[in-house]
């Protein structure tokens, strides 16, 4: 069997589970999770010996430390995994809720179903807790998904899978509902974005390099997360010390993460009183600053910013800053050279937070607060499967919900169209 | 200028004026739509001159009669188009909107605002008046747009859309809210399709060949309407007089539309009582009947259906019957050969109606009533852009929402996540 048999082969299993996940009760579901969590606990240390033989693999391969540290699994990441798979349980199932219903003229009562998707791809890199993360946003939203993850990680996720098919087979629920494609040909991927009948949504988790390519290449619609170039704009009637507060937090916080503030921007009336203050913050965090030239009246330490910068992730301790002369020109600049992610504005100023709020173009737009709370459980999510920076179907972190489309229902009572 | 850059230039255009209409009041939006009607009803003799030149291009291409009915403008398509957009106006304007809130034990209160999507592309084929009524969709719900319409109807086309640039004018929103493709040049299209940059959704409007061509080709997202094999399914403990009722209507209300009736299926505890009826029905209106070997017990002197039957879309006067032996065959013979559009239950068991409308996955599932009501006007969206046999985004009839997206707002009060 070629390499797109065996995905079409693995697909097609999905997609006959799909039928059944549809319908299987919250019980059932939360019964899968609550095993699959015991399984992983009870099994531990296999998991542990599968992921050192990756490990090994890995290090005879030279692959790089940040690598090797997001593959490795340790007891308290099995028990995160658990413990993930635990809180899912918890959630309110969303499948087949009903909503929005009205009675219309002609005597039919219309509203709304929540229903799965149906298959979902996942396509991930290194890290094996995707494979159990994944799995279960995927089985409570009533969706059967097939789960590609990195070659590297293959061990890994094999003995994670195993103990998901017991899982669920032990909620009498299909094991096919989940499926790991274990040949990890490159070929795979092409076979999984090509297969628009069998799969409905592709799901990427990884590198930019990697869901720019899928997103390219996909025949099947993607949910995908692209980069996260998030502003703070501290407006001039902001209040200093919370100014500082949030953007000392939006960007030293944590460095890598795509709700890490990458550009504030400052207005020029407030400029002098802030931006001394932020300088000696970021001095003392080891940040590195590139400022435009009005900035650099009050950063006369700081670098030249380019052109580029604007347009820059950095995932490091660096930060772009820009003097601007007003609210207008704040938004011009987010919605030009951001990437309608996550932006903030820091004001006392009421029609100014309404007009941010209205006409930033980003999936979250923020009144005094830090970008870092754009996140699945800060949300409320519960848990999610990643952050959308599309429009179409999901925008923002994507939970449970986003995994799931509603279906029109009618109930009549012998109505005819005339 | 080639047709590559001329599109560009159109949806660059579209882009720029996409973030101005997303601030537009909704008084703007509505002044602009009654300017459109009335323009329309004020140079119908120009509009009609206009058309004219198309019929007889068309005429002279020897294009056949469906084709010349649907391009062909008169004083009564036009008082359409021009209520169309009044009705438009009248509806919700759905931007803005502000829902979920939740306050979050870190102090944040998230929610969400309803936002328009951007830019929406629409290919179309012979019928002017979508230019208007998609124009005044696009308009109403934030968005520009950038249309592109057949060739054979560019005289009316361009009619219609300078008195569209004038109504917008008038209201003071940018004429480029609204961008009509002049040049027809079939690579027209597949550049609109390649511009994912600029342009963030397509909706096809036209025949199988035309959206599944798009479908295929498209780097933008698309919501797309595929056939409609729309199903009935007579359960054992139905109502007769009902089932009949409905049946008749489902089929031979309209033979050409999407939500149409095109197989019926029959519990076989009940064939013997609603088979003979229907087959008279069915004769006086002249529907040929293609039946199951099963079914021709009660119906001798129908057609034997062919595997085939059961997965075409007629949009004629036949109709493909088939017996089944229980609910559950029912429910797989519609998510087998179906389209996922519009699927109905006579029934009067409760078990069985609400296993029906968990288990069947189409965009409509109904309990007692034609399939014919599928439609966002009978839904009570006011208008609609298409019906979406997608999943992904929107599903079933697209009205307003359908054009729109939400973002996360987040309500701070100097909250930093620790």
């Amino acid at each position: 069997m070629d390499i797109s048999q065996y995905i079409q082969t693995l697909a097609k299993d999905a997609k006959n589970a799909a039928s059944i996940m549809a319908e299987a009760s919250t019980e059932q579901k939360n019964a899968a999770l609550n095993n699959i969590a015991q399984l992983l606990l009870d099994n531990q240390s296999d998991l542990i010996r599968a992921n050192e033989q990756d490990l090994a693999n890995a290090t005879a391969k030279n692959l790089d430390a940040p690598l090797l540290d997001r593959l490795t699994l340790t007891a308290k990441t099995v028990q995160s995994m658990a413990d993930g798979l635990r809180q899912i349980a918890t959630l309110p199932d969303p499948i087949g809720e009903m909503s929005d219903f009205a009675y219309r003229p002609s005597g039919i009562q219309v509203g709304k179903m929540r229903v799965p998707l149906g298959v979902v791809g996942i396509i991930y890199e290194s890290r094996p807790n995707v494979t159990a993360d994944a799995a279960g946003l995927c089985l409570k939203s009533g969706n059967a998904c097939v789960l590609r993850g990195g070659s590297e990680a293959i061990h890994s996720n094999t003995a994670i899978a195993k103990l998901i098919y017991q899982g669920l087979k032990m909620a009498g629920l299909p094991e096919t509902a989940v499926r790991l494609v274990e040949n990890t040909d490159r070929q795979g991927v092409g076979a999984m974005l090509q297969a628009s009948d069998l799969i409905d949504v592709i799901v990427p988790r990884g590198g930019k390099g990697l869901v720019a390519r899928i997103a390219n290449e996909a025949r099947v619609p993607v949910i995908k997360h692209l980069d996260g170039i998030c502003h703070t704009f501290i407006d001039a009637s902001a209040n200093i010390d919370m100014a500082v507060k949030i953007c000392v937090n939006a960007k030293t916080s944590r460095y890598g993460t795509c709700n890490t503030m990458e550009t504030l921007l400052v207005h020029q009336n407030i400029a002098d009183k802030v931006l001394p203050i932020l300088w000696t913050e970021y001095q003392q965090k080891g940040v590195e600053i590139r400022s435009c030239e009005k900035s650099r009246e009050w950063l006369p330490e700081s670098i030249a910013a380019v052109e580029d910068d604007w347009a820059t992730e950095y995932l490091a301790p660096i930060l772009a800053i820009k003097v601007v002369e007003n609210i207008d020109e704040a938004i011009c600049h987010i919605n030009h050279y951001g990437s309608h992610h996550t932006d903030a504005i820091i004001t006392e100023n009421y029609s100014h937070s309404q007009k941010f709020l209205r006409a930033v173009d980003s999936s979250s737009v923020m009144i005094n607060a830090s970008t870092r709370f754009a996140d699945g459980f800060e949300y409320g999510l519960g848990a999610e499967i990643g952050i959308s920076t599309d429009k179409i179907h999901a925008r923002g972190p994507v939970g449970l919900e986003g995994l799931t489309s509603q279906k029109w229902i009618v109930f009549g009572h012998g109505e005819i169209r005339v």
